[in-house]
């Protein structure tokens, strides 16, 4: 036999392409029909196509190489893409310059905050907190369409983050220039993490203590002129600097700003809500809780960017999934078994599948609720009657609602970046498979717009704050109305255990609703008794609320996944028929999983019995193995081009070595080794000196 | 009133240094001693603190500046490291060598893998594998020291991960030339991961099917040159790329390699075990089963990699928390409240803490098990008695403990470190606060020797046979002893339930043992239940296995957890008594939490009622608050220097705001905006021009 002849000897090799290939022959829905659904219509799925393509073919927006650009060439191609973008932004129709940036979002994280950062901080507080003249002055200036203004948002400092009221940068009214002096006075009160500021920015909305005779009124806003916009030059005062590499978004320039007795105009406060008159007057808003409506957009847009990462995620997860063997017979002439195949994979993923869709619908519902909030609030004006009271209610529920959703939706899409990213195995550890950049690009909407812990503790509060109203005769929100239920007068729980334990009642969608509901409601119970045991202890107000934090959180967790649950079955109600099978699937998938991840709570509530949570178990493999024949198919009703998957493991055509092969070596092409002659022939052609010391006349005796 | 003069207005900013000297005023526990006893005595630690201070003076071990290196600046940062350290590794006592890898794997992870895969994977190979004329031979030409010769591991291919057995290399036996050639046959043979053969490694060990006289005997190891050694040219029939860029660890230089029918003498196979003769007999050897030791080396040293990454990431946490100062009363005057003194961020960092001790006992455990196991199996020789059937049953015991700990461990650090990260609020999303980078770093370990996945499936596969040769009457090994007292010869529990409900009662440490074997064998006997229901199915063993998987990997969890938790209270028992309430406080944190974590175990075994588990969280809440006031004492305890905590941070004498600005601005100075003429200023310069087509004569009408 000829050495070369050995190929019958060894397991056959199946082709990637018709492996993926098997997995699209018999869907079970109508795959345009879901992506259109989840897209929210034909229309939209065919802008976001469009939009896809456009980037796709624009030589500005490559990012297969990201992962070998230096920090400077990062910064540098994502300015560069500004220009293009910040015309279309002002040129093309909101609708479809959301879109757009929701797929930026999924394809470029990091242009997407440098680019947010005017758009949606500088001139979002512009928009919201400025005068209807103050706001036509800016834009006259070109504070939208960033002609002559670039803005940045100057709030957090190095010693102060999600407490904006400690703040220690201060605006100082001086009376006889009229003008606030802007000042930092510690180290601490550096602004800190002002994306934008190193490189690219001419404005600054600063968050200052607002300071008027010797009285301070708290956090205000200010426009502040950084550099001259003709030479870019420092404006005097001002000093900034670069915070350098990140943990991801390295796009965005971050920088630090110290201001040194920095004078502006009286008129740069912005005096939508608090005003300073030319005498000194400071005159403050009757109703400030109608501000907080402009901190929810950030979070809802960040439940929808959850959706959308996980959706990016699973598509090369999966994907990947049903290309690699691995084991299986092994024996000559067989090929191993697909990933896909495997129970524990199907495990791992599916259920992530699952979460993604709960997540899809979750940021379908909370954006059209909060547009419609919106449009409320903005007809309010300046009524002061029972309207506005409803519309402080149902902000105050909105607030809390999206609130948990943002803390738990990004730990959630967080946690399923790492764990596809862990189920492509070693490959998951190149820059090149696309996961392990979107971890650390994802990772930060953990903490901003509201560290997930103090946001899911706003819910908490909110929670029990509503129970004990409850308690006290008034109505419950819609999203909480399953308290009514489970809970009696007595506070006992008096919710009824689930009755049957054939599987089809134990994980149906009515029962895990159910059960959902109760789990929440003894949570939340458990929370005000918290609350209350503090209060007994003789404790504040607000130290009670700390002392029950524990068990708050825990509330929030449970309401969240209660209010998931509850959304996904109503779309999966309003679903076309020939999706509901699938859809019902997942839903039930999600609520049966997560319940069994959470089991404990079940059991103590008493919905379920043991036997019926190792039913629960039972039904979630069942389910893997159900959800794992439509998986690709799944995938592939997401919609993503091979351009947004941007992973040669996450192809659709399956052609995952082939492409990953040729995308490693057009990046990294041969060269000789950089330090082979300094340093390692010296370390091969080194001898070792003896290095004993001289011999001593003592020991030769 | 001047506008200089507001301080009195605001908050009062507290001394950080201040406020972490006010932690260390009054441990519970000489520190010092505890130090000794993580360490393993005064001798040990002695020899650390030594290493750490050469370390730290040698400009060359530089690590601040590390996010600000470009790939190829890292790569040869590290390679000028590697001989002063092979000097050393070669001519020091082992046991010193093995400590300055260990704290080198902290400090700088990624040239711990690039100095690792010489002298821990290529040398071990040889180590393990070679005949001893073989082993002499090479370490005359110098593999041990790097003269001559720098090795690289090729075991896994592009297309083969955890398959070894489905590698597809070949390795053909010529008997005309007494040759082997190596040959990769398909793309997905391509050797992948090679860490070092982009750049470094002269030599490979090869792992490559065997093929002789037409038969395929399986995956072998052959050592292959792949670099001339004097001019580093690659030799005929080698072609090596570069993988590029990773999540982490890119001091090491991963490259791909591609055999093209190489030719190597027949002595370059390694013949420890298989052997092969000039005729072309193939020996194999009679116990196979010992070749696997060599396997579980590296993962015990991850269980101890584990612990000593969580010790650092913790003082970074738990140091910051303690000068941190966020929210409170907020009146002039008074200072915010320190972030632990939150009971939430109690719990976000306390139980990590208790988790940290848990895996640095268990490491040690397992490290001493492991060096006794070896030392038995290296005098074994070729005795084929009852000594060696105990080996093999030990061998076997230490290999699914190891697996299920290396698992749970690594992902228990790396939720650790994210955690920790996390609880930095923005600040750790900075490259120079240490944590994105640690997080990026320790991944891997979750997937490299042993997939995570596959390793707790292994365990479970052991604990699920165990279980069944017990039923037929087999002893059980020590760490399954829980088996005998907690499942009835019927198969039915008989655990008995906690009685009491007195706090210290359920949340003591015999109590928590008890719970933690009760819902282990619990767990234990579902994965039985489950493995036989799918053979009562027809399904093959194999089969049945994989039907079982969830549960088994469920088993693996329960089963690791109450071997962390057992070993732990063995340790807090043997302590010196000044340690043993400290110690005790932890393991109890430790083991309450877990508990309630998984709180539906507990019910579903009937060990605890739900009751008990509000018990149980009541406890966690207390033992977060008695562990609080030892927090920092216990990061002092860890005893690391600045140096190796490497982050602003996580400093000794708390000041971290200054540090941290001098190292953000000492690493990114300030320089002109680097594209302000060629993007910024045509950016605000610009002007639209009209985009409306020209006139259209027939609308004028």
């Amino acid at each position: 036999m000829a050495v070369t002849d050995t190929a019958h000897l060894l397991p056959k090799v199946a082709d990637p392409k018709e492996s993926i290939a098997e997995e699209r022959k018999s869907p079970s829905f109508p795959i345009r029909e879901l992506t259109y659904w989840i897209d929210g219509g034909k229309n939209i799925t065919q802008m976001k196509e469009r939009i896809m393509l456009e980037l796709e073919r624009s030589p500005l927006w490559r990012v297969n190489d990201h992962p070998n650009l230096t920090l400077a060439e990062t910064r540098e191609r994502a300015m560069s893409k500004v220009r293009h973008l910040a015309d279309l932004a002002t040129s093309r129709p909101l609708e479809e310059s959301m879109l757009r940036m929701s797929i930026i979002s999924v394809v470029d994280p990091g242009f997407w905050t440098r680019f947010g950062v005017h758009f949606g901080l500088f001139f979002g507080a512009l928009q919201g907190q400025a005068t209807p003249s103050q706001l036509a002055y800016w834009m006259e200036r070109g504070a939208l369409s960033m002609q002559g203004i670039t803005g940045c948002f100057g709030m957090t400092e190095l010693g102060h983050g999600s407490n904006v009221a400690g703040l220690e940068t201060t605006a100082t009214y001086d009376k006889r220039t009229d003008e606030f002096v802007i000042h930092s006075p510690t180290l601490t009160a550096t602004k800190w993490w002002i994306g934008g500021a190193a490189h690219t920015a001419t404005h600054c909305a600063v968050y200052a203590q607002l300071i008027v005779k010797g009285k301070c009124y708290g956090t205000k806003t200010f426009v502040v002129q950084l550099r001259d916009t003709k030479t870019f030059q420092l404006m005097p005062g001002v000093n900034i600097g670069d915070l350098g590499k990140k943990m991801g978004r390295d796009q965005i320039d971050n920088g630090w700003i110290r201001f040194t007795y920095v004078r502006i105009p009286r008129s740069n406060m912005l005096m939508k809500h608090t005003k300073v008159t030319r005498a000194g007057d400071v005159i403050e808003p009757a109703l400030a809780q109608l501000a907080y409506g402009a901190l929810i957009q950030g979070r809802v847009s960040m439940v929808s960017d959850s959706a959308n990462v996980a959706k990016r995620a699973l598509t090369i997860a999966v994907r990947y999934a049903s290309v690699r063997r691995q084991f299986g017979i092994g024996e000559p002439g067989t090929v191993e078994t697909k990933l896909l195949d495997y129970p524990i994979h199907q495990h791992r993923l599916l259920p992530l599948m699952a979460q993604t869709f709960a997540m899809v619908f979750a940021a379908r519902e909370m954006n059209t609720n909060y547009q419609k909030l919106m449009s409320v609030l903005s007809e309010l004006g300046d009524d002061k009657g029972p309207a506005v009271n409803d519309a402080i209610k149902n902000l105050k529920e909105t607030h809390a609602t999206s609130a948990g959703l943002k803390a738990f939706c990004t730990w959630m899409c967080l946690n399923i970046i790492d764990q596809c990213r862990q189920s492509l195995g070693g490959h998951g550890y190149s820059a090149y498979t696309g996961l392990s950049q979107a971890y650390s690009d994802f990772a930060v909407h953990c903490t901003w717009e509201g560290d997930n812990t103090i946001l899911t503790l706003q819910c908490g509060r909110y929670l029990v704050a509503t129970a004990l109203d409850a308690r006290n005769g008034q109505p419950l929100p819609a999203n909480m109305l399953y308290l009514k239920d489970a809970i009696a007068a007595d506070g006992s729980l008096s919710g009824k255990p689930c009755k049957s334990d054939a599987v089809d009642v134990v994980s149906s969608l009515n029962t895990l609703k159910a059960a959902w509901s109760s789990v929440a409601a003894n949570a939340i119970r458990n929370a005000v008794r918290d609350f209350e045991a503090g209060l007994a202890k003789g404790l504040s107000k607000d130290n009670a609320y700390e002392f029950s934090s524990a068990s708050r959180l825990h509330a929030a967790r449970m309401h969240t996944y209660t209010y998931l649950l509850h959304r996904f079955v109503a779309q999966v109600e309003q679903s076309p028929a020939q999706l509901r099978p699938i859809l019902a699937l997942l839903a039930r998938l999600f609520g049966a999983h997560s319940a069994v991840q959470h089991s404990g709570e079940f059991l103590q509530s008493g919905f379920y019995s043991g036997a019926q949570i190792e039913t629960l178990k039972a039904f979630v493999n069942t389910a893997c193995a159900d959800v794992r024949k439509d998986a690709v198919s799944l995938t592939d009703a997401f919609g993503y081009t091979d351009y947004v998957v941007n992973s040669p493991l996450g192809r659709y055509d399956g052609d995952v070595y082939e492409k990953y092969f040729d995308l490693v070596t057009s990046l990294n092409p041969t060269k000789p080794v950089p330090y082979f002659d300094s340093l390692i022939k010296p370390l091969l052609e080194r001898t070792n000196e003896s290095d004993t010391g001289p011999e001593l006349e003592i020991d030769q005796d």
